[in-house]
């Protein structure tokens, strides 16, 4: 039994900083860091690759609209030629600067309103997949669990990796449980492990109505821009390895 | 004898178009393309990288400042380090782009101020080709003949390649005449396509002050952004092929 | 009988050039400016402005999504706040330069995506009419007739103006047919202006189905950005003017 | 004997934050706005109005190049027409979001390297107090004693304000000691509440070299992103305090 844990990073912009990559950079093993459309720019992200680098952290390209001010998070109707394009762009220009390290990338995933729009719209994912795909068909595409996104990454001949979220309700049908709802985040560290070694072991989880289930889980996305961050992936991580569980990049 | 001649293309932005690209392609062998800082964007960059690769034209990268209002023409206080990594960045984007079609990367020209800085400035020449350097040591630094850049991207280990301006009036000390000058660009158009000849024949061009001064010529720059642009380009190069003069890429 | 007409000018940005501006100010009556997020810049602003004045055109703002290679016609789902601000701070920009040439901002018209999202949604609406509101009471809102733009616009106490467009096809519920729809443009000169006169005259149009539709017109929108764009707006105008109505701004 | 405390705020973007607004607000009188540019952005424009509302602290717009990933603080080579422009769009935009929630504004301080090359050349600071006088000749314009654009301000017809900085060094001429070298910050507490009440009560500071010169001050300046801004800021006001300095807005 293994697992890959993920996190944003990179995600500081010019004087502006945010996240705390160096203490998550412990305890994760993929960086999925931004491109400089969302978050990130040339020197975050030539700083974050020689910190994952340094800390022996896969790393991979984490594209997302061109929406600065709005971070990425807000839906934004592009055609799948505009998204295809931007996502190209950013694993290109993330993929080069890894290569200037000596590094390669390990996958892709998209960031906020991309990622969740691209679960859900074929068109967009397929647009992401093709864009990976014909960069480097050895990139793995992650995408929610049944998601369009794994299914346009598979399709493409991408090999996918199907992401959950320890800290996060779900609902009966497998869907995140949205964030206006109460509930929907998890604060409680020993829940959090239980649902995410349970993620690992069981490949189950108890959705809100108290059913159970069934859940592919590749890899485990920690958050990295809230104050208990670092802390709670240290837990996590420990939980997982006390469980039996090895904590390992999915390219390794 | 030979000479390879390039523009200034993919420029563009959005909504906005600039330039006579597709005529001017056939007139040219090597294409500096825009990557998203000064001008061009993702669409853009995919679509002329398609157009050249129809055409048979070397593509190359042309990074500049990030200073879309002002088209990357206005100098900037970057320091070294912040070149090297937008230089990196706007490379590594455009060669994957072009990775992505099949196309490899020729060689990497500077834009505008950034361009006349390095030219200068051996410090942000040295951070360019050692970004160039890092990213694809095969890749054809563009500079001024003589200048910073040229010795920076061979104190590198980059192949370089000499700039001339047949459109262009010298100074005595083989600078380019400012644009603020009367008589700076030539308009003339057999005068231009005189020059263009000698330039390559003679390796030589008379100075705004009568004197000949010497000069090393691999590739000559036609302008791609002024109303006769695609027309001077093709009389300047059946100029140089009714002199003998094969006109083919830097690397063919 | 009197009629407004308006076109959307300003949109060039930095290098980039735009539109017919000076030729279009000789039919129109008031200008949409862009304001700089989706179009426009400083500089454009400043010589749109100062173009107004000389050809005693009425100036109004006419902000957008910040989307720049989207041309904000991109729906991006920004908070009925987030609009409010950025009406706000594009309409305060453009009536302060105006100011400074001593002139007065007549009216406000939101910019494609947003202008569309707007007519439909009333919370973006009511964001888009109160920031204006807020700024200067004495604004004219623009929106489609029956649209909850001018419904929130009168609901915030504003004077709002219909807007209506002579060389597009109408459905029968009012709504102007997609631009993806065959026929969806006139292209036919004289059509457009019988059109124009039509709407003008008997507050109606003809619509795809045959159906005569009541049609409020208190503006008509000019294109600004199409080949023919000035020569049909000198023919529109005429042709008003033959049929006896008055050419005017809405605040004379 | 009084004198006005100012600082640097709203320079927060998007989901970035950046300063300790709220405490600072407690101790100056005056607050510079970022307007955009170099930071903010509109909804971080309308929360900074508000709390200096709310906290009866008069506003000033801080307008910089545009240059958000090198927070304003790169020169840039723009030409006076487009720092005219672009100062009058920053300062419009600002005191437009101001006039929505009933403020009027006090004062322009230009920012970062806009400021400092304003200071030396006087085609700059001509450009900046032109167009903050074309917008509302009443408002004060912020510069170093002695400077092109505390004299371009005057010329322009403007009331001035000549700004000191009580935590660095000075050279014997008058000029601020570069930040390169050392000890051009004064972190000690109680040296820089000296030079504070000093700068006020005797109009002069002791230069790096020991030599005590004249300098007028009409409002320090308290640094808003150190750690310690605001304890410092609350110190140097109780020391100003205590010393019968009255601390008020330069405008009251």
């Amino acid at each position: 039994m293994r697992i890959d844990l993920n996190s944003d990073l990179g995600e500081s912009f010019g004087a502006w900083t945010m996240g705390q990559d160096e203490a998550l950079m412990d305890s994760i093993t993929s960086a999925n860091i931004a491109c400089g459309f969302h978050a990130g720019d040339p020197g975050v992200m030539r700083q974050t690759l020689a910190l994952a680098k340094d800390k022996g952290v896969a790393v991979g390209a984490h594209p997302g609209f061109p929406d600065l001010v709005g971070f990425g998070r807000r839906e934004m109707k592009a055609t799948p030629a505009e998204v295809h394009d931007l996502v190209l762009y950013q694993v290109a220009a993330l993929a080069g600067m890894a290569a200037a390290q000596g590094l390669r990338l390990q996958h892709v995933k998209a960031h906020g309103a991309l990622y969740n729009m691209a679960c859900k719209e074929r068109s967009l994912a397929d647009a992401i997949a093709r864009a990976v795909a014909a960069f480097d068909r050895s990139l793995i595409l992650f995408g929610l669990p049944n998601s369009e996104l794994v299914r346009a990454g598979a399709a493409a001949g991408l090999t996918v990796a199907a992401e959950v979220f320890a800290d996060r309700a779900y609902e009966r049908d497998g869907s995140l449980t949205s964030r206006n709802k109460p509930g929907s985040v998890i604060h409680d560290e020993d829940a959090v492990v239980e649902r995410a070694v349970r993620m690992v072991k069981q490949r189950d989880v108890v959705a809100v109505d108290g059913s159970v289930i069934a859940l592919q889980a590749d890899t485990i996305c920690l958050h990295g821009d809230t104050p208990g961050a670092a802390a709670l992936a240290r837990v996590v991580r420990r939980g997982l390895e006390s469980a039996g569980v090895v904590i390992a990049a999915l390219r390794t």
